[in-house]
């Protein structure tokens, strides 16, 4: 790897002689001189690895898709729509950055559609019902099996067709009843809410939560998916932003255990109770509904 | 839009007769009756502005790109990758989050080759030292006018190459005189630094920033890339993630107005000095060689 500058540059670089700053020092790896530590250009050890887990980001033809932060409660809501229609979906939306979205989705010229959360959050409050009072048409959905109230109720196999695109819904319970993963019709993405964080899991500890369940969600409903599918999460606390399926599976400091062992760990964290549980489960049990 | 069950489940479903919660309810929007307040489908008003200002995201075959985020100074660092050869650069890394990165890299499999910095930041002390500490071979690099010292020291129209793609070196001075703006070879994606934030741009108000050379800087080397060119900045302090330069162009605050009024807005923030900029820019002068 080197640094190569314009043609029309090269001779007056040449003529700083900064060693140490220069094109020339780095030149020297491109005729085959090895970096220390490296290999020297070619197929790195790793390069095989990297080919299987690291998907190219190369969506549909024709997808928006924008992946947005509330940093409260560490929470991913993500607008997909379709470039030709404008019919957007947003997933997991948060009642504090409503107003942002909302204009997001104004300028980019969308029509919302359906706002999906992927289960029925307990760490803050979904922002479907303010979306709703706003967005005339729009409606909300939640699995079926979340108990949750909206105008939509999910269940397995179900599909939500934005323009040309489709999400496809599987039921991912575990963390609670009612989780869903949703997956992009070409199975490019899937959208996992609190199933599978990067490198991590939801915790199966309360509303109905149960560590044997999500690991046969995982394992059955996510980990079938493609090596390359990106996983978006419904929540990072790391700063990591997307994930695959393939690094997933061989990563995951909790998947990849065996079904005994991640049970042991899954109730043995000795969490502590999410601060906003008391208010954010009765409000988002009325999913798109509630008047906020 | 409506939501479309499997065949087989359909009749089950129509059964259930849950008008408000059912698909037949959605069903009848499919038949063309109109939302209220949508369009019936085809083609929304904002469809046209939509195809011009959202990007497909569709990246050059074999890129691995990630996006990371540092929380404490609302940093994003980028790291890309050739998904044959591995050779990988890391773009603005910090100090704090260098572990968690260097531990994608490794399970990606990568060769970490450089760590650039889009200028000398002083928000936060860059990760290059320690990086370069951990990882032999590894290049620090940033523009010459930073004033900065690195391995690399990198002028305008430099290109970085790694495996089949490539990082071409635009300067894009004002906010400090050494901010260089990377641009992807296909001009796909463009990591401007503090040069253009989402909606934003960086102050001007101290290390030699100047409110006229960073609009000529934007206008003249930025917002002449491609309308669906992505735009990843430095930091975003809303839970933005990404841009393009069609939106920016539109719909930037500070950028669409005038010259004469961008720099009165930019001489009028009357913001407080960076918290930790007496640690952060000395620190970061010696960008890639410090002992940390």
């Amino acid at each position: 790897m080197c640094v190569v500058r314009p043609a029309a540059r090269a001779l007056a670089s040449a003529l700083r002689q900064r060693a140490a700053a220069s094109v020339s020092g780095l030149a020297a790896t491109r005729g085959g001189r090895p970096l220390p530590g490296g290999d020297g250009g070619g197929s790195p050890p790793g390069a095989a690895g990297c080919r299987s887990l690291c998907s190219r980001i190369a969506l549909r033809e024709g997808l928006v898709f924008r992946q947005l932060y509330e940093s409260s409660s560490s929470t991913y809501t993500y607008l997909l729509a379709d470039s030709n229609s404008a019919e957007a979906v947003i997933i997991d939306p948060v009642l504090e950055t409503v107003e942002r979205d909302l204009m997001l989705v104004s300028q980019l010229g969308l029509t919302l559609k359906i706002a999906v959360n992927t289960h029925c959050h307990a760490d803050h409050i979904t922002g479907s019902g303010r979306l709703k009072r706003q967005v005339s048409g729009l409606r909300s959905a939640i699995s079926r099996l979340s108990g949750a109230s909206a105008d939509l109720l999910l269940d397995d196999g179900d599909s939500i067709p934005f323009g040309r695109h489709v999400l496809t819904v599987r039921e991912t319970p575990g963390h609670t009843d009612g989780c869903v993963t949703l997956v992009l019709g070409d199975q490019s993405l899937a959208f996992t809410g609190d199933a599978l964080l990067i490198r991590g899991c939801g915790r199966t500890d309360f509303q109905q939560g149960c560590a044997n369940r999500l690991y046969n969600s995982v394992h059955q409903k996510i980990f079938t998916l493609p090596d390359q599918c990106l996983i978006y999460p419904a929540h990072d606390y790391k700063g990591q932003t997307v994930s695959t399926v393939g690094e997933e599976r061989r990563f995951n400091p909790r998947l990849t255990r065996s079904r005994e062992e991640f049970i042991d760990i899954m109730n043995n964290l000795n969490l502590e109770k999410p601060a906003k549980i008391d208010e954010a489960v009765p409000a988002n049990l009325v999913c798109g509904l509630h008047d906020i």
